[in-house]
């Protein structure tokens, strides 16, 4: 086997796509600082307790693992950044007070996933620490839409779940809460003929609000049905509220409500969503709440958050323009030199054409040249002409 | 042993130090487009012999290995990046002419090095391909120099030695040959005794030049003695020559020369170069010519480039000055919204201050608030007074 090949769902990023992606980076990083966003730079690898703790053991299979040489203990290379950035929020920043964090790196899975199939997603994200109210949830959810669009990323579909619903419904019934993990599986693959037969001794209003929740998808009439059919009960009501109240904060072309989704259920405590583009199958953006994870660090602070693949939202967008470059010939005269260093500094790009050689590149086309004139020796930019 | 707890010499970044590194990524990476370079992302892990290509077994106690669950094959992670934009080079751009090529990115060492004894350099580097000439290696130090400006980095002193005085020396002398590992060792240690007694049978020619190269370091004149000093040998004469060359080029406080600095003495094959600032015993940026790396990948191509880590970067510069922000009351008043936006699209950095509770940070303070005006609701921006 040639030993330029890469291992299956690794790849490089070259130069026309690498460009696109330090773009949006960019750009996202600057609208997460523009709403506050204080940024951390977790390590890419960590003992393997921190990284999976409070995660739950749909990260651990995802988990490259590692013998620390210095230690001897089994280390991990991070699958996800959210344990690594509340861990430094619960104890490196140590605030009583709000805290905004947010990140951007690379993570790696030993199996791929995600739209393109990568082992090697791009993540970056936001979270707001300390804050247990919807409102911090609202100003994820908008901070979610505004890096889309800052990425140019149009025509966002914001899908609103809400693990309150199922996790009241069940804490309801005492033989629900028995059958809890099974109620999961079958709602998680709409099985309906499995939910029928498994909720026959359930107490009536949690089975029929339970056979109903597959069908509660749709725009923000499914909220209205939901309070039709769904019993009277305390958390239900909270997080039907707290989904209205999300719903109507979106600036976005659509937003859908779904009862019954069950992506991150396990990790999640409240409010989830998910940004979707048409024709895209899988999330762009996916969020909410997760109170519960920092508590395995000892010191609980309630947390919400959303992160994107940045690799992702590059794919999905089309090649930049190339930019336009000025070539100019390699000498040592200082007049020369001078004048180049001015250009790069006034926001130029300018290629130094090396002795005997051209040069090859994708990213900018050299549509100017750098020319010395020949009575005063001053150099001069001139506009390449087409036919050269 | 408590779960937040990091292994040794691998850290987190914290607000003010993760911004600084931030900001001298993006002036780096300016300054190497403003010059022409384009950038590609390498994945963090290759299948070990990609990795260790062509590097020499100095780098393969560095690499972390891993098992690739779906071909169980060994991979690595990346210790070092330059080997990697050598294959992108080779075998995806595969382009004939030159080729410029920068990147940044997280490596991994088992071990520390470095200044700080980090054990993930956040490496940033460029690199020249297709070209043999000393006038590209002229143009990697003048964009290492450009680099370390653009980053706020003063008083480099710019380090200058080349792997063709040492090699002609022994290619010269067939006993030489046969102790050239020997001879590495004692040079590299600076073991005078033990050059004095390994050197007995040499050349004398050849027995007094090695035994004057440990000497041969300072000012711009070692070249003037080493012409006399070294016998005549047209690859000394040549290495001698670029020598001169490069410092004449050199656009720093201060030029030294080291003819006996073996540090990447097996990696390069040309010019070799090293930037310091007073003060710190470790180079901030390493560079040189690299010509018979892709060889290995089947594809000789002449290499010369540099790299340097943006933490060690960072920990030199001092504290960014904290930016001015806006906080905002959190309310749904629509021209309350308006103006946050509009506020954050001018370049303002807006915080909402989420109901009933504060918010802290490092990165910023908080000068000012949008205020409602009782007369018209309009919202603008007031000065907080010192005292609150």
């Amino acid at each position: 086997m040639p030993n330029w090949l890469l291992p299956e769902f690794i790849a490089d990023v070259l130069p026309a796509e690498a460009r696109k992606m330090e773009e949006i980076r960019r750009k996202v990083l600057d609208a997460f600082r523009s709403y506050g966003y204080e940024l951390v730079v977790p390590p890419m690898l960590e003992y393997l307790e921190s990284l999976l703790t409070g995660v739950g053991q749909d990260t651990e299979i995802y988990t490259f693992k590692l013998i620390d040489q210095l230690s001897g203990r089994t280390m991990g290379i991070r699958a996800d950044m959210t344990t690594q950035v509340a861990r430094i929020d619960a104890h490196l920043l140590n605030r009583n007070a709000v805290t905004r964090l947010c990140y951007a790196g690379s993570i790696l899975h030993t199996r791929p996933s995600g739209l393109q199939g990568t082992r090697e997603p791009l993540q970056i994200g936001a979270e707001i620490f300390g804050y247990p109210g919807i409102e911090a949830d609202a100003e994820i959810q908008d901070l979610a839409l505004t890096s889309l669009k800052a990425a140019n990323i149009t025509g966002v579909c914001l899908d609103l779940s809400h693990v309150g619903v199922l996790k009241s419904l069940i804490a309801a019934d005492p033989l629900a809460q028995i059958f809890e993990a099974q109620l999961f599986d079958l709602l998680e693959t709409k099985d309906m003929p499995g939910l029928t037969e498994l909720t026959k001794g359930f107490h009536e209003d949690t089975r029929n609000a339970l056979l109903a929740l597959p069908d509660m998808y749709g725009d923000i009439n499914v909220l209205k049905e939901a309070r039709k059919v769904l019993p009277e009960n305390g958390g239900i009501e909270k997080a039907l509220n707290e989904l209205e109240f999300l719903a109507g904060q979106a600036d976005c072309g659509r937003v859908t409500i779904d009862l019954a989704d069950m992506h991150g259920y396990h990790y999640h405590s409240g409010v989830m969503f998910a940004a979707y583009v048409p024709g895209l199958p899988n999330a762009l953006a996916r969020g909410g709440r997760y109170d519960h994870v920092a508590e395995a660090f000892g010191r609980s602070r309630p947390a919400t958050g959303f992160s994107m693949d940045l690799r992702e939202l590059a794919r999905l967008l089309p090649a930049p323009e190339k930019r336009r470059a000025i070539l100019a010939p390699w000498n040592n005269d200082e007049k020369c030199r001078q004048a180049i260093r001015e250009l790069r500094k006034s926001g130029e790009l300018v290629v130094f054409e090396l002795p005997g050689a051209k040069s090859e590149h994708d990213e900018f086309v050299c549509d100017r040249e750098l020319v010395c004139e020949t009575e005063n020796g001053n150099w001069n930019v001139k506009t390449v002409s087409k036919d050269e």
